[in-house]
Parts: structure tokens; sequence; C-alpha cells
């Protein structure tokens, strides 16, 4: 594994806190629309054959924990979702379960470990930050066609700005 | 404006240049996205009472050069989403122009300044940093959204992992 340096000259500082942090953030505002679904509609409701809102939501779950354990270790999981679960309330523990389970790996990650290039899942070549950048790309992604879901449901959606 | 001094002992050390290519990045797919519409569609389609997608484009061009230009200068405007357009052709343009504005901008910012605070546009205070984070995810969370337009109007978006 190659680590790259880049400059201090032409680096910004991102403490590794403020990344959790960011990425928490976020994350407590995907909980909030999950909480948002009605909860036949959360496992079922689709726009243009897109997925339900619950299988965006066990991608998400399968690159969080498996992902930080990746980076932490170096050893990768084979790519996977979830397991399906069929209550909003599962779904909601899981996902709370997810969020300690990111919060008691993170300190374990050195901030040089974040510069290093790796594969992720065996599959995705690019550095450990990458990684990590990607996960919450996707979830803001994907949690932004949730939006659409619950807006045409009739429902309004926590505000995106609220992130704690 | 005060400095936020993370330890280079908890910090990850992030290239401007890097930033600048994940934000290009970004906004290359956003590109194909509004490419993806049909020309009314891009205009006119809603579902649940949303914005018609070019209306969300003119607020991530009123965020992208007024906003890189706040952090190079600390002058900020008054937030103002960009004026309207009525062909597709006239905001590919604009977004093309915002692309070059944003590359000629962006030395001129020290990776110093995406640590300091300031209050973007007058009214959102955050770090230099926090404001390009969040320029990028509305971005994301939006673009998700023209997604589940296109895929209703039985379009196949631009793929998601794709940033060239």
């Amino acid at each position: 594994m190659e680590t790259k340096e880049p400059t201090t000259e032409k680096a910004i500082l991102v403490s590794t806190d403020d990344l959790l942090k960011h990425w928490q953030g976020h994350r407590s505002l995907t909980r909030r629309t999950i909480e948002a679904f009605p909860e036949d509609k959360l496992f079922s409701y689709s726009i243009g054959g897109m997925r339900p809102f619950a299988e965006m939501v066990y991608e998400f779950l399968g690159m969080a924990v498996p992902g930080v354990s990746g980076i932490a270790t170096g050893e990768w999981q084979k790519w996977a979702d979830a397991k399906e679960v069929h209550t909003k309330k599962e779904l909601l523990d899981l996902w709370d379960k997810a969020t300690e389970g990111i919060n008691k790996i993170w300190p374990q990650i050195s901030p040089a470990r974040f510069e290093e290039e790796d594969v992720a899942f065996g599959q995705w070549p690019g550095t450990c930050l990458s990684f990590i950048g990607y996960f919450v790309d996707n979830e803001i992604h994907h949690r932004g066609q949730a939006y659409v879901y619950l807006r045409s449901l009739g429902i309004e959606p926590p505000p995106f700005w609220e992130r704690e």
C-alpha cells in the first residue's frame, strides 16, 4: 500500500474528529429520513422502477461498519448489502448499532491511514479517505431520492441542512 | 476571522488540488445529468411539487462561482440563485462558464484559508472548507432527485460513480 504525500503547503488539515462528525451528521439526517416513511412505504414504495428506500439503506449499512473495519484493519469482507429486515424498528435498530460500531472503530484509524491507497472490499481502488467520501456521497445521493418518494407521498422530508 | 488549528497528529492532509478535482468531478456528473433531460422537461418536470431540475441548477450556480469568490476574497455577495435561462444550451453554457470560473479562482485560495471561520454569503457561519462541503453535498442531494425525475420519465441517468 502506497501513501500519498501532499505537501503541507498545498494541503488542508482536516481533523479526523470533524470527518467523523460530518459523516455521523449525515447519518443522523438519514435516520430521520427513515423515520419519516410510513412503515409499509419504506419497504415497498418506488418511482420509475427504483429500489424502495429500505433497500438503499441496506446498501448504506453494507458500506458503513464493514467499510470502517476494512479501513481500520486492512482486511476487507466481500461486498454485500446488509441483510433484509421487515419493520422500521428493526431497520432503525440496525442503523443505531452501525452508528455505535463506527464510533467504536473510528479512533483505531490513524490519520496517515486515511491517506493510504487500498482496494475497498477488494474491488474499488482509492485512498481510505476517498472510501469515506464515497460512503457519504452515496448516502446523500440516495437519500435525496428518498426525499422525492416522501414528497410524492405528501410527506415533508426532514430539513437537509440539519445534521445533529 | 478565526483559524481552526487541528494538530497534525489528528489531522488528515487533503490537497487543495484533490478537493477541486473531487468537486469538478461531481460537477461533471451534474452536467451529464442536465444533458440527459429532454429540453422541455428540464424546465418543467416535477414530482410531488418539487422544483424542476433547472431551478435546482440555478441554486448550484448561485453557490459555485459566487461561493469560491467569497472564499478567495472574504467579500460575499448577497445570496441568490443564478438568473433563469430558457434553453438547455444556455444552461450548459452557464455551467461551463462556472467550471472555468471555479478553476481560475481556486489557486488564489490558500490552504490555510480553507480552515478559517467565515460567514458564507453573510448568512451561514462555518469554515471555508465546510462551505465547499455544503456546495458539493447540496449538489449531490438535488442531483439524486433529478435521477428520480429521469427514471420516472423512462430515461437512464448517467452512472453515479463516473466523475470524469
